[in-house]
């Protein structure tokens, strides 16, 4: 079976593409696990390290003709990853709204035009959710305070649209904020979050923009991947009617506590400076704070332990050779 | 004030315009009372009674030329009423698409480039609502199961979204079913609720596709005039952080209350034939029964007193000459 993965070239598409090339089945168009023989990603960029087994489409996601060339007829399922990051698209809304938004939809229409329906796996995030109370569960309506959060949740209605019209089989996936990132920092707003693991644990500096006890909601990058797999594997009868989004586990931790884990794990947390950004604050501290995710939890959905859980899985995966350049 | 009204040869543009005139004054960018200087109504027909001081676009509302051409930079207040209704989006999805969203999103963006953010009020729906309890209240997720309803929704976040940016004071409405419509049948799936009424008072024949107990969420013409005039009054203190959409109160009424109600103000109820549609069933059978809507009267929005008030008001509002043709 085919499998495209749009931001296949940033770090989770990269991760992503490993863990299936890894398992090497998936659920195909019949629901049956079926080889995994190609997987090609979509990016505007060229991935750094191309994998092997691994086919790269450079271009830029809201043009049909791109969309068309990188998704053959045959292609079974469709992982939406592309984005541009909270805060840039806060800085730049008709940025924002082109790919958040509008690529999002060529992407759905594309998928219409096949001749038999994709499963169609949408990172959605928690980024939804902003003047919310603190703590949401399942049925937590969702007004995102950003433009990210925005174009997230109108993808989710198309996403939910099209899977009721019967053109895709959609599922929209609420993901925590994913520490620890490899690479460098970047434009979103949680950047922060893992660059204050990350840079000191690799012997570098790094800004912390918000106070410790600022506490958010996260998960390891192999959890996701673990999870966004799972929720490509659920049935389509697993789904109420009406509803393709779930709200993904994750770990409440404060700023603090990831501070303490740094140290726990042999990191200078001296390396930290702590310069307060008022646009960063204002993102990341509309986002709730944990969420209750008794769906996710009962259809099998997983979560890492704790801090120190998460630090782990960041040294063992990136000490691999070139594991730091992902 | 200069004011522009989407969809404004319709019946619904017709009737809030009748009321401007009939009231003067509006609040103003300043949000005091100003007197209402023009009203300008932009629509794809002509109006088949155009009213005496109010001027009329004839035009595609997706077009930003067109926009551009009536919506004046000194424009204080948009009243986004046009779309394609229920059944017609449902049969025709890309047109639904075009009119409920892109030209929505035209519109949202001719406003964002005014010098000064005017007050944008958008029709939103009960079909926002599919997949949810039988009576919903103010902070029911909404989960759409028709194209309509989705459209709808995501026009809903992006007046929130364009609110927040300060480009415009928008707010959105949910309104009820409008019973009684007058005029003819149109493709809206719940255009058989003024049908059934309509016509037998007027000594005509009507089809009802559904079951007499068929329970549904309804508001004369004038009483959703007025809650949308009273909508545009609000101050914008009146609404919470991330929140710019209000679900207008209503009456919940069966099929057979309505046709006991046609009975009693003398109406022929042999005139009605039952001749059940599933594709009209499955959609509006999808909506509320019924709201409660704490937060809109809390606001001081008014609902009708019962089904004999609003055959009352059918038969005071379309008596007058000509009043059938509207």
């Amino acid at each position: 079976m085919k499998i495209v993965i749009t931001g296949g070239a940033g770090f989770l598409g990269r991760k992503l593409s490993e863990a299936l090339l890894a398992r090497g089945t998936l659920a195909g168009l019949e629901g049956r696990g079926e080889p995994v023989t190609q997987i090609t990603c979509i990016d505007q960029l060229e991935p750094e390290r191309p994998l092997e087994g691994v086919g790269y489409v450079r271009g830029d996601i809201c043009d049909a003709d791109v969309l068309e060339q990188a998704i053959g007829d045959d292609t079974a399922s469709v992982f939406h990853l592309a984005a541009v990051v909270s805060g840039q698209a806060e800085a730049d809304f008709d940025l924002g709204m082109r790919v958040n938004l509008d690529a999002t939809r060529a992407l759905l229409e594309r998928c219409r035009k096949l001749p038999r329906p994709p499963r169609f796996i949408f990172a959605s995030s928690v980024a939804a959710f902003g003047a919310a109370p603190r703590i949401v569960d399942d049925d937590t309506p969702v007004r995102p305070l950003n433009s990210y959060g925005v174009a997230k949740v109108i993808g989710e209605y198309l996403v939910g649209e099209y899977a009721r019209r019967g053109w895709i089989d959609g599922r929209s996936f609420r993901l925590p904020t994913i520490v620890i990132r490899p690479g460098a920092p970047n434009r979103a707003a949680s950047s922060f979050a893992s660059s204050i693991l990350r840079e000191p644990l690799q012997g570098r500096k790094a800004i912390c923009p918000v106070a410790g006890d600022l506490a958010i909601w996260i998960q390891s990058p192999r959890t996701v991947i673990a999870n966004l797999i799972a929720g490509h594997e659920l049935p389509p009868e697993a789904w109420e009617e009406g509803l393709r989004v779930l709200n993904l586990p994750g770990l409440t931790v404060t700023v603090s506590q990831m501070v303490a884990g740094l140290e726990r794990a042999g990191g200078d947390t001296g390396l930290i400076s702590w310069e307060a950004d008022a646009a960063i604050e204002a993102i990341v501290g509309a986002w709730p704070r944990g969420m209750k995710t008794a769906r996710a939890d009962q259809l099998g959905f997983r979560s890492d332990r704790d801090i120190d859980a998460i630090i782990r899985v960041f040294q063992e995966d990136e000490s691999q050779p070139g594991g730091g350049q992902k």
